[in-house]
C-alpha cells in the first residue's frame, strides 16, 4: 500500500520520473476529484486493496488452499512480492484453478489502483478508456500467445497446457510478482528472451508492480513516432498526448530521465555482477530481476535456483538495485545528494 | 565520406535524431562559419579525409605492409568498415607497431571530422574544449584500462601484452570498425560484457562511426542528472547544456526519440533472431554488431566466427539493422511513411 500511495499521492507532486502525469488522475487534493486530502486518498485505496484481497483469499480457499496458504499467497499477490510458503511456488499445487485464479489477481495487482476504485464505483468504461491499461492488457495477451505457440511448437505438450504455463509466467513477470509454475530456464531461448524483456516493462503506474511501468514505455513509443511525423512535416506541431491530454515537456523529460537512469543503473550493476565472474545471462538477468523487483532471473539465478551463491559484494549491489527499482530511482538518488540535506 | 556529409551537412537541417546540435558547429552555410555552401563543406571534409588517409597509408607501409594491404586497411580504417584482406584481420601481422598505428587511425576516424578540420587549421585547443571528444577519449581510456587489468589478472600474460590486446579491441569496437587482434569470445565474461556495451555507444557524431554516438549519450546523462537537481530545487531552471550552449527542447526530444527507436529496433530484431533458434548472447550481440555497424559480435557470431550459419530470414533482418543503424534510423523510417511520398 505504501508503494501505491507513494506513486499515486506523493510522487506526482514531487514530479518524479514523469509521475506528474497522475496529478489529475488520482483520488487526491484536486478540486474536481474524489477527495481533498492525501489521507482520504489513502483510505480509498486501502478499501480497494482490502476488498480485492478478501476476494482472493476466498477464491484461493475455494480452490483448495488452507487459510494460512491462502493468506500468504494473497498478500504476496497483491504486493506483487512473489514469496510463497512452498519451495516449488505455485507449481506445488498442480491445480489449474488456483493457477488461473492467481493469474487473475496478479493481473489486477498490476493495474493502477485508482482505476480499480473507479471500477468499483460502477464506471466500467474507465478501464478500456485508459491507454495504459490497454497497453498492459494487449502486451500481456500478445506475449502470452507468442510464448504459448513457442512452447507448443517446441515440445510434446498440447496447446492448452502450453498456454497455461505461458500465461502464468508472462503475467507473473510482467506484474513483477515472481511466482512460478515452470522452470522457464528450460524453455526455448526465444521465450526466455521475451520473459527477460518483460522484467523491464512491469505493470501499470499506481500499482504495486515494479520496473519501468507501462505508461512510461507507452509515452516513449509515442515520442519516438512523433519525431517521425515531425520529419515529414517539419513545421507542424505534434504534441505527445495520453488519454487525449497533451503531456508537458517537463513530464516528458522526467520520463526520459527515469528511463535512462534505469538503463544506466542496469548496465553498471550488471557489469559489476559479471566482474565477479557471473556469465552474461546470469549477470544481466540478476540485475533485471532485482531492479524490477521481479524475483527469479535466468541462468544461475533462474526460477529453480536462488541468489545465495553470489559473492557478498554482488548481493549488496543487488540489494541496492532492489531499493532503487522499488522507489523509482530518483527518491533514493536525491538522498545521496549533499544539497538535499543542506536544504 | 557520404556518411560524414550526411551527418554534418544534411541531417542537422532535417533535425534527425537531435543532429540540430551540429547546425552551427560545422563548416556550412552559416554566416560566421567557414563556407557558405554544402559543396564547399564537402570539399573541406574531403581534404581532411584524404590527408589523414595518405598519412595512414605511409605509416602502414613503414610498418611493413605492402601497398595493396596498406591501401585496403586504410580505406577500411577511415570508413570504420573493418574489412581486411587477411582472414585473421590485423592479428595476421603479429606486429605491435602496425596494431598501435591502426589503433591511432581508428581513434581519429571516430572523431567528428569538423574537429579534424579545425585542428588542421592550427587550433588544437578546440579538441579538448569539445565535450563529446572528451567523453569519447575518457571512455576509451577508461574501458581500455579496465579490460587490460581484467585480462592481466585472468591470464598468464604480462600487463603490456594485455594492454595491447585491450586497447585494440576497445578502440575497434567503440569506433565500430571491427578489426580484431584477439578472439575476445575467450576473454573473461566481464570484458565481453564491456565490449558488448561499447557496440551501442560508438564514436563521435560527424565521424564514420556507427551506433548511438557519444554526443547523444552525453546529453542523455546530462538530462538524467538534471532531473535530480530539479527534484532538489523544484522551482529552479536547469537547462541542459553542451559546450556552454543550451540544448533546445526539440533537440533533446530528437535525441531521446532516436535513442528509444534504436533500443526498440534492437529488442525487436534480437527477439526475431532468437526466435530462429539462436541463443541469447548470439541474438543480442548479432543485432548490436549489425545495428552499430561494428562487425563481429559474441557467441556464434564472434570474431573467429561469421554470420553465414544464420537462417536466410535472420540475414535479411540483420541487413535491415545495418541500414537502419548506418542511416540514423529516421532517414530510413521516413521512407516507409506513405505521407512522405505523397508530399
Amino acid at each position: 500500500m505504501g508503494i501505491i500511495l507513494l506513486s499515486l499521492a506523493i510522487l506526482p507532486y514531487l514530479g518524479v520520473g514523469g509521475m506528474q502525469l497522475y496529478k489529475a488522475e488520482v483520488p487526491g487534493p484536486i478540486p474536481d476529484k474524489l477527495s481533498p486530502r492525501i489521507s482520504h486518498t489513502a483510505r480509498i485505496l486501502w478499501e480497494v486493496y482490502v476488498v480485492i484481497s478478501a476476494v482472493e483469499v476466498l477464491v484461493l480457499m475455494v480452490g483448495g488452499m488452507n487459510l494460512f496458504d491462502a493468506l500468504c499467497h494473497t498478500f504476496s499477490t497483491m504486493a506483487t512480492g512473489g514469496f510463497s510458503p512452498k519451495n516449488e511456488s505455485i507449481a506445488f499445487y498442480r491445480n489449474p484453478f488456483l493457477e488461473y485464479a492467481i493469474v487473475f489477481f496478479m493481473f489486477l495487482a498490476g493495474v493502477n489502483f485508482s482505476l480499480h476504485y473507479r471500477l468499483l464505483k460502477r464506471n466500467p468504461k474507465v478501464l478500456w478508456k485508459d491507454e495504459e491499461f490497454r497497453f498492459y492488457g494487449i502486451l500481456i495477451l500478445g506475449v502470452t500467445l507468442i510464448v504459448s505457440f513457442n512452447l507448443w511448437s517446441s515440445s510434446e505438450k498440447d496447446f492448452f497446457h502450453s498456454f497455461r504455463l505461458a500465461v502464468f509466467q508472462v503475467v507473473s513477470l510482467t506484474t513483477t510478482t515472481g511466482f512460478t509454475t515452470a522452470d522457464f530456464e528450460k524453455w526455448p531461448s526465444f521465450s526466455q528472451h521475451l520473459l527477460l524483456l518483460l522484467m523491464f516493462i512491469g505493470g501499470c503506474a499506481g500499482s504495486t508492480a515494479g520496473a519501468i511501468k507501462c505508461v512510461r514505455l507507452l509515452v516513449l513509443v509515442k515520442q519516438g513516432t512523433k519525431e517521425l511525423y515531425q520529419l515529414v512535416h517539419p513545421h507542424a506541431i505534434f504534441p505527445v498526448k495520453l488519454g487525449g491530454k497533451v503531456i508537458s515537456s517537463e513530464t516528458l523529460q522526467g520520463i526520459w530521465g527515469l528511463f535512462f537512469l534505469y538503463l544506466l543503473i542496469f548496465f553498471l550493476a550488471s557489469l559489476a555482477i559479471s566482474m565477479m565472474g557471473a556469465d552474461l545471462v546470469t549477470a544481466v538477468s540478476a540485475v533485471a530481476a532485482t531492479l524490477g523487483n521481479v524475483g527469479p532471473g535466468l541462468g544461475a539465478v533462474g526460477p529453480a535456483d536462488n541468489f545465495s551463491h553470489l559473492p557478498v559484494a554482488g548481493k549488496w549491489i543487488l540489494i541496492a538495485c532492489m531499493l532503487f527499482g522499488r522507489l523509482e530511482i530518483y527518491t533514493i538518488l536525491v538522498l545521496l545528494f549533499p544539497e538535499f540535506w543542506r536544504k
